[in-house]
């Protein structure tokens, strides 16, 4: 665990009795077991009454079924409109871009290519060694995929009117179903839309904070030095706090409390989306060329983030970021 | 503090840190040193989002002042409308209803009277011992002074469409100048509306809970034995936790941990409005005669509420209710 302290929860009672009572209210008091599926869209203030304000993830079925993306989107739709476009593809050896491997935070090779022979390894996954995702999240769907804003949206207007804001951030996902987000979470509030085939979420609460490990690992990046061999090679910067369990197969003899966390699961298809709200964790996988879109605006810093940060002070000696 | 047992700020360094970093970040983050003040009334949305979602005060300014209310409710209007009803007052020999005193928590005595005579008093408080407070938290504007209502409102519209729901009590206000409401907080969001003269209030925001020390006293009332000789007689029941500082003057040399509070204090007065958020402490005093109208919401038992459980939890080993 290097220079990150855990609180030991074996050793410190009266917190720790604390801390399994407030992951239990919380799934008591207003935590769902499963995602609720709505069938409309909330007026603004209902949605951000239910939603928002009291941090909790909803899926909206059919939310953007009338974006045209959805009928449009082929591989040779796309291939005509951006084929020709140089665009940012993460590759990795087995999938997880950003995520812990042998004591490093690993972060994918960041290859430009043009979309056309992204769509070729699409098509044709096995011609190609490692796995490719088109992932960047700094906006990309609008700074590399402007072609196709036309196609679906610059925001979801009654989630912009809902939080009084436009979008930080719009981006566009398209890759391998073996290529994993690895569990982390954001300091946005996500909106995350679904054009073409599925994504598949694995979300835990802020409440089960205490039960998430993280370890402090130095930084890598993946390099394909011959063809289909990746090695793994230290990267400059200092170490990065990542969550060290994998929801997947959770190594429950090394993370003991992690059985104390609840995971909530749930799949979010063509045509509909996911609010995922602020500091929840989340853990994401796909079908095979699934296409999405996901708006992240900023959140508040408000009462809940001062909360959630005690409760991360208190149980980390060094905070995670 | 009897069977109270708080967290003994000197020997706990980590959770006494974390406390400390709470109360102090969220002043940094997105509380305000003074109560914010408003001359216009928000959208519901607006209202829900940039103050009830983050439990933060606000006094609207003019917001009922076109309640008759206002205008038209002076003692002789009072007299002639609802002179002759029977009403529950509030009497102690020293202002202080529902308060620690003597090792007690010590409730008012309850009289029954013509709403006249309580009037009478309002007009010549030295014409009898004790101080009188029309404060019954029972609904009393609805239940007892219905024929004030058409002066008044059954809700404030635009709080209630914010919150989705009708208010669930609505309390009706009037007495001495002496009178003191002591600290204390509520399950309820609450919209305090001033009609004539105004309120003092000192305030508190949750995450202060931590130094905020509170007592487990024996139940007590007052009872004027002789005419002017109040004397404390103890009542049924267990004992209720209570906070046992008063932030008029607060005994630091008994409760240090209560320099780290940072109270707010505001003015509320005729024709005014302050919402006052769920779980905040509150102390109130008034100006003579002050005739004020509340509405108490109940509040959403969510991720915030669950946060809140866990502070006080972790800081005390009973909770206080």
């Amino acid at each position: 665990m290097n220079n990150l302290k855990q609180i030991n929860p074996e050793t410190s009672g009266h917190i720790r009795e604390c801390l399994l009572e407030l992951s239990s209210e919380a799934k008591e008091l207003y935590l769902n077991n499963e995602v609720p599926v709505l069938d409309h869209i909330p007026t603004p203030l209902e949605f951000y009454r239910d939603w928002v304000a009291p941090n909790k993830p909803v899926i909206f079925c059919g939310a953007v079924k009338h974006w045209p993306a959805v009928r449009k989107w082929s591989i040779d739709y796309l291939r005509e409109r951006v084929g020709s476009k140089n665009v940012s593809v993460a590759v990795t050896p087995n999938g997880y871009a950003d995520a812990p491997n042998s004591g490093y935070f690993v972060m994918p090779e960041e290859r430009t290519m043009t979309f056309s022979s992204f769509l070729d390894i699409m098509e044709a996954p096995s011609s190609q060694p490692g796995v490719f995702y088109v992932q960047k999240q700094n906006s990309n769907f609008t700074e590399e995929f402007s072609e196709l804003l036309c196609d679906a949206a610059v925001d979801v207007p009654w989630f912009s009117e809902a939080l009084g804001k436009a979008p930080d951030t719009v981006n566009f996902w398209m890759g391998d179903e073996r290529a994993v987000t690895s569990m982390h979470k954001d300091h946005y509030e996500n909106i995350y839309c679904v054009v073409a085939g599925h994504k598949d979420f694995i979300l835990l609460p802020p409440t089960d904070a205490p039960w998430v490990p993280y370890a402090n690992l130095p930084p890598a990046t993946y390099k394909e030095v011959t063809p289909g061999n990746f090695e793994i090679q230290k990267a400059e910067g200092s170490d990065v706090p990542w969550i060290c369990i994998d929801p997947i197969k959770p190594n429950l003899e090394l993370y003991p409390q992690y059985k104390h966390a609840s995971p909530v699961r749930c799949r979010v298809s063509a045509g509909d989306a996911l609010y995922l709200p602020s500091l929840w964790f989340h853990h994401v996988q796909q079908s095979h060329g699934c296409l999405a879109v996901n708006f992240w605006y900023d959140m508040d810093y408000d009462i809940k983030y001062s909360y959630y940060t005690f409760l991360q002070n208190l149980t980390w000696q060094m905070k995670p970021s």
